[in-house]
C-alpha cells in the first residue's frame, strides 16, 4: 500500500476532480502527441510507396498530400462541430450510438479500441526502433526499452492526465518549436533561393525508377500517408478531460493539434521535393529516415538537429500516452451501456479510470512480446481503425443534422444546419472512400487481420451485454419487499474444538434461532486422531448443554462427521442437503468462527479450511444458505487503524 | 483441479491408510537411496582428503575406513534398539524429547531440517554433475536439469511413499546387484591373484606425494569419509510409514541398507588398495571418479560398465528422495509439538504429509538456484547435521536405559537393559567424538555456516511455539457457554440498489432483529452518479417502509453515506465506530450480499467491493462484530456438483 501511494500518489477525493481536469496548454500534449507524431511517419509512409518512381516520386508528393491536408481541413471543421452537438464527449461510440444505433456504436467502438490498442504498441515499438537506428549498442534490448516505457506511460497516467500532460509538456513543445522553426527556415532558404536551395548536408540521391507512375500506386501512396492523421479524433473522445468550460477548450485543443499537424505536413511535403529528399529502404543498411534527411539539409548536423531528432523520437515513444488519455474513456461510455465490464466504468485511486489503464496497458505489452517489439507487421492493421471511427463519427452527425433540421423552426438555424450537413456530407464521404482505399491498399499487408478482429471484439461486447442482462433479469425487481413471516433458520456451527471463539459464536446461534446444530469433524488431520473428540463430547456435555437446560433452552446439538477425505466441505455440503429436503421452507445458517489474520506470516501458520469451506459453500450452497463469519483477534483491533490504512 | 488429479491421482480416503504403507522391499529405495548413495562419495572424499601422500596414501585407506565400518556396525545396533524402544516413530526427535529435554529436541530437530534440505540439494546436483561431466554437451542445462529432477521427486512423493518406493525401486537393485557383483569378481580376482590382480584398464597413477602422513591428514580424511554415513538414520526417522508389523519390517529395511553400505564401502576401500586407484583432481581434464576407476579396472569398459556407472548416476539423483519421505515425517512431528506451522502436521490429498514435502521442494530449490546446481561449496556443511543428529539420539538413548534401569526389576531384565546402556554409551562417545573432528576439520571450508545457521533455526521454531502458545491463550477456555440474554445485534444491510438480493438480505435481516439500517453508498464510481439514489430513495419509501408499516414493524431505515474516496470501507468503518460508541452493549452484524461468480470470467465483470469490505471489515472490525453473507446466483447451483467436484 504505501508503495501504491508513493508511485501514485495519494489517493483523491470526488470534489478534486474539477483540479484534476485539464486546460488546453496540457491538453496538446495529452492529447495531441499521436497526431503530432504522426508527421514523422506519415509523409515518411506516403514517400516508401512511391519509392518504385525513383527521384521522379518527388513530383507527385504534392497530388498525395493535397487530399491529405484537404482531409485535415474536413477533418478539423467537422470535429469542432462534433464538440459543439455533443460536448459532454463527442466521440464517435457516443455519436454513432445517438444517431446510427447500437450496432453501428459498436463497430465504432471496437474499432476504436482496437486502434487505441494498435497505436500504444506502434508507437512505442516504432520510437524505440528509431531510437535504436540511432544508438545501435541499444538495438538488444528493444523490447526491454519498449516495456520500459510502457511501463513508464502507464504509472504517468496512473497517477492522472493532468501529470502526464504536465511531465509530457517539454517533449511535445520542443518538437513543436523545433520543426516549425527548421520548416520556417526551409520554406525561407527555398524562396531565397529561388525554389532550389542547396542543403547543408545533401541528402543520399533517390534510387533509381523501376516502375512507372499509375494510379494504383498513387492510391497506396494516399493510403499509407494517411497514417498522418490518426490521432486527430482524440480531442473529441477525451472532451470530459476538460476543466470547465470545455467546449472553448476542447476547440484551442484540437485547432491546435491540426494547425502544427497541418504546418508540418505541408511543410514537410514542400521541403521534401525543394531539398530532393526521398525515402529509403529501412532495411538496408545506412538508412536515414525522411526526417533526418530533411533536418540535415536545412540545419545541418549540429546540436540544433541532435535536439530535433530527439524531441521526434520522445515524441514518438510518448505518442502512445494519446491513447491511455482516451481508451479508458471510450471504455467507460461503453461499460456504462454494459457493453464492457462495469469495473472499467469505475473512476479509481487518482479519478482516472485505472482498469481500463491496466486493461490497455496489458494488451498493448502482449502485443508488444508477441512481435518482440518489432511493428512492421502492425502498421498496415492500423490506420484502419482511425478512419473506419472518422466516417461513422462524420456519418453520425449527417444524421444528427437531418434529425435536428426537422426541429428547427428559424430559418437562420435551418441555414446553419444545413451548412453542417453538408461539411459532415463531405467529410464521411471523403474519409469513406479514403478507409475504402486504406483496406484495399493495405488488404494483403494485413488490413485483413484487423477486418477479421473487429467482428470478433463486437461479438465480444454483445456476449458481455447478454450477461448483464441476464444478470439483472435474474436479480432485478421492483416489488414490495417480501414479509412473510417464516421460522428462523437452522443454524450450523462449525467447530473444532470448545473455546472463546466457539462460546461467542454459539451465544450469536443461540440468540438467531432455537436449532442450532455443533458440527465438528473427524479424521480431519488423518487417521488416529479420534481423542480429542472424546474430550469434545465431554466439554459439550458439561459446558454447553447443561447450562442451557439449567437456563430452560434447548440445548443445542453436538455433531460429529467423519471427513474421510480429510475435507469439511464433502461432508458439510451432504448434510446440507440432507437438512434441506427434510426442512423444505427453511433457511440454512452456516456460522463459521474465524481467527483473523493480523499479519502476512500467520497465512503459514493456519490451515485455511475455513476459508476453503466458505468458498465451497458460497459456490454451492444455494440461496437458502446464508454464511455468517464471527471473527477472533489475537488482538482486538482498533478501528482507527483501518481508517488510516484507508487515507 | 482435474491436471492435480491426473499428476497426483485421486484423493485417497483415511482407511485407505494401510494398504498405503510400506514393506520392506519398498523401504530400500524410500529410504535407502541416501545411505547407499553415500557408498559413491565416501570413499572417494576419504581418498581425496589424502591425495597430498600421492601413491603412499592408499596404505592407510584401511587406518581411516576400519573406524568408519566400526561406526557403521554401532549405528546399526543402537538404531535396532531405537526402533524397538520407540517403534511409533524413533527418529532424533523424539528420542532426545523423551529423554534431553525440549532444547535438545529443537537442536536435533533444526539439524535434521537442515541435513535433510542439504541433501536433496547435494544430492540432485552432485548427481547432475557426474551426469554432465560424463554427457559434457548437457553441462549448460546442469540447472534446468537439477531443477527437473527435483520436480520429479516431488511429484512422486506428493503421490505418496508406495509409489516412489515402487518407481525407485529398479535403479536401486539395479544399483546394488551391479556393485555387489562388481566388488565380489574384484576380491575373488584379489585372492586369485595373490593380493596383485592385472586390472582390466589400468587406472591412471597417482599424483606424487607432497606431503608426510600427519594425525591431522588422517582426521582430515575420516572427516570427509563419514560422509558415507548420512542418511543411515532414514529409518528411524520413517518407522511410522511401514506396514505393520512396523518393527521386523524396520529392522530388515535397516540391516539390508547397512549390510549393502558395509560391504560396498570395505569392497571399495579393498580393492582401491588392489588395484591402486587413487582420487583424482576434479578440477583437472580427464578426472574419473574412484567408482568409475575402480568398475574399469575389474570388469573393463563394456555394457556392464555403463549399466553400473548410470545406475549410481541414478541413485545419486534420487538420493534426495530419502529427504522427501523423512523430512515431512519430522516437520509433523515438530508441528504437532507447535514448533513448527501446523499445516506441516495434516495429511494431504495423497495421505503424505504435503505441505512438508513442498517446503522441502522449495527450500531445496531455492539452494539450487542460489547456487546455480553446483555443489563444491554446500558439501563442507552437509555431515554435520547427521551426526550432530546421530549424537543426540545416542545421547537420549542412553538418559532411556538409565531411566528403565530404574524401574526394572528382574535380573535378566537389568542385565539387557546394562547392553543396550554400554551399547549406546559407545556410539554417543564415537559419534560425539566423530562430530568434534567433523567440526574442526571442515570448519574453515563452510561448517561454520552450519554452525551458525542451527540457533537461527532454534530461534525460529520457539517463536512460533510462542505464537501458538498466545493464540491459544487467547482462545481455550474451558468454562461453561455464557448465556447472557443481550439485546438482538443492530443489523447494517449493505445495498447498491432495490433488487431480489436485497430483498432477500432484508428479510433475513428483519428475522435477525428489529433494528436494522440498510446503508448505501454515495458517488462510489466517481463523482456525477447521484441520480440513482433518488430512484433508492423513492423504492425505499414505496418497496420497503409502507409494506413494513402495514405490517404493524419498525420499518428499517435507508442511510446514504458519501464515498469521498470512491471507497466503501472508510464511510463504512466510521459508521461502525459511532454505532459502538451509542451502543456498548449490542453487536453489530454487517450483512453482505454477494452475486456468486461459477466461472473465473465472471471475476472481470463485477467490482469486488463486497469481497474488499468484508476483508476490511474482519481485519479491523473487532469482535463486536458479525458478518453475514446472503449468496445471489445468476444460476441455482445443486449441491450434487459440489459433492462432485470434492472427489
Amino acid at each position: 500500500m504505501p508503495l501504491l501511494k508513493l508511485l501514485l500518489g495519494r489517493r483523491l477525493a470526488n470534489e478534486e476532480h474539477t483540479a484534476r481536469k485539464i486546460t488546453a496548454f496540457e491538453g496538446v500534449p495529452a492529447m495531441g502527441l499521436d497526431g503530432l507524431g504522426s508527421s514523422s511517419y506519415g509523409p515518411e509512409a506516403a514517400l516508401t510507396a512511391m519509392m518504385p518512381l525513383g527521384a521522379a516520386g518527388l513530383a507527385y508528393i504534392g497530388v498525395v498530400m493535397l487530399p491529405i491536408l484537404v482531409l485535415l481541413v474536413i477533418l478539423y471543421v467537422s470535429y469542432r462541430q462534433t464538440i459543439r452537438a455533443y460536448p459532454s464527449n463527442g466521440g464517435a461510440y457516443t455519436v454513432s450510438k445517438a444517431n446510427l444505433g447500437t450496432n453501428a456504436s459498436l463497430l465504432a467502438a471496437s474499432a476504436l479500441m482496437i486502434d487505441y490498442v494498435l497505436n500504444v504498441a506502434v508507437g512505442i515499438s516504432a520510437g524505440v526502433g528509431a531510437l535504436t537506428s540511432a544508438l545501435p549498442p541499444l538495438q538488444p534490448y528493444t523490447l526491454s526499452l519498449c516495456l520500459g516505457i510502457l511501463l513508464l506511460v502507464t504509472f504517468m497516467n496512473l497517477r492522472g492526465t493532468v501529470d502526464a500532460g504536465r511531465a509530457w509538456a517539454l517533449p511535445t513543445y520542443l518538437f513543436v518549436a523545433s520543426f516549425l522553426a527548421i520548416v520556417a527556415l526551409g520554406v525561407y532558404k527555398t524562396l531565397a533561393a529561388g525554389g532550389h536551395p542547396s542543403p547543408v548536408v545533401a541528402p543520399p540521391s533517390a534510387a533509381p525508377a523501376t516502375e512507372a507512375v499509375t494510379l494504383w500506386l498513387l492510391m497506396r501512396s494516399f493510403a499509407a500517408g494517411c497514417t498522418a492523421m490518426t490521432g486527430v479524433e482524440a480531442v473529441s473522445n477525451g472532451v470530459s478531460a476538460f476543466r470547465e468550460p470545455v467546449v472553448p477548450r476542447a476547440y484551442r485543443t484540437l485547432g491546435a493539434i491540426c494547425l502544427i499537424l497541418g504546418i508540418l505536413l505541408a511543410g514537410i511535403s514542400y521541403l521534401a521535393r525543394a531539398y530532393g529528399v526521398s525515402a529509403m529502404d529501412q532495411t538496408q543498411e545506412g538508412y536515414q529516415s525522411v526526417l533526418s534527411q530533411l533536418t540535415g539539409a536545412v540545419i545541418g548536423r549540429g546540436v540544433l538537429y541532435y535536439v530535433a531528432i530527439g524531441s521526434a523520437l520522445a515524441i514518438l515513444c510518448l505518442s502512445a500516452n494519446t491513447s491511455f488519455v482516451d481508451f479508458p474513456r471510450v471504455c467507460r461510455l461503453v461499460a456504462q451501456d454494459d457493453f464492457l465490464p462495469r469495473p472499467l466504468a469505475v473512476v479509481g485511486r487518482r479519478l482516472v479510470f485505472s482498469v481500463g489503464i491496466l486493461y490497455l496497458a496489458g494488451a498493448a505489452g502482449l502485443l508488444l512480446i508477441a512481435f518482440g517489439g518489432i511493428t512492421d507487421r502492425l502498421i498496415p492493421l492500423f490506420a484502419i481503425g482511425a478512419f473506419l471511427t472518422f466516417t461513422l463519427s462524420q456519418l453520425g452527425m449527417v444524421f444528427h443534422w437531418l434529425a435536428e433540421l426537422k426541429h428547427a423552426t428559424s430559418g437562420r438555424v435551418r441555414h446553419g444546419h444545413r451548412l453542417s450537413l453538408a461539411i459532415n456530407i463531405v467529410g464521411a464521404s471523403v474519409t469513406g472512400v479514403a478507409l475504402g482505399i486504406i483496406v484495399v491498399a493495405k488488404f494483403v499487408e494485413g488490413a485483413w487481420i484487423t477486418v477479421l478482429v473487429i467482428p470478433c471484439v463486437i461479438f465480444l461486447l454483445k456476449t458481455i451485454h447478454k450477461y448483464y442482462a441476464e444478470l439483472d433479469a435474474q436479480l432485478r425487481e421492483d416489488g414490495p419487499l417480501h414479509l412473510t413471516h417464516a421460522d428462523p433458520p437452522i443454524v450450523l456451527l462449525l467447530i473444532e474444538e470448545w473455546n472463546r471463539l466457539t462460546d461467542r459464536g454459539l451465544q450469536f446461534a443461540l440468540g438467531l434461532s432455537p436449532d442450532v446444530v455443533a458440527v465438528s469433524f473427524m479424521d480431519l488431520q488423518g487417521p488416529d486422531t479420534r481423542e480429542q473428540h472424546k474430550k469434545l463430547r465431554r466439554q459439550w456435555s458439561s459446558n454447553v448443554e447443561q447450562p442451557a437446560r439449567a437456563a430452560g433452552m434447548k440445548p443445542p446439538k453436538l455433531m460429529l462427521l467423519e471427513a474421510r477425505y480429510r475435507r469439511i466441505t464433502e461432508p458439510l455440503l451432504q448434510l446440507i442437503a440432507q437438512i434441506e429436503k427434510e426442512n423444505r421452507d427453511r433457511l440454512i445458517a452456516v456460522l463459521l468462527p474465524q481467527v483473523v489474520k493480523e499479519h502476512w506470516w500467520q497465512y503459514l501458520l493456519h490451515t485455511h479450511r475455513s476459508y476453503r469451506v466458505r468458498r465451497a459453500l458460497l459456490r454451492y450452497g444455494g440461496s437458502r444458505l446464508v454464511l455468517l463469519t464471527v471473527p477472533g483477534y489475537l488482538e482486538e483491533p482498533r478501528i482507527e487503524e483501518g481508517l488510516e490504512e484507508v487515507a
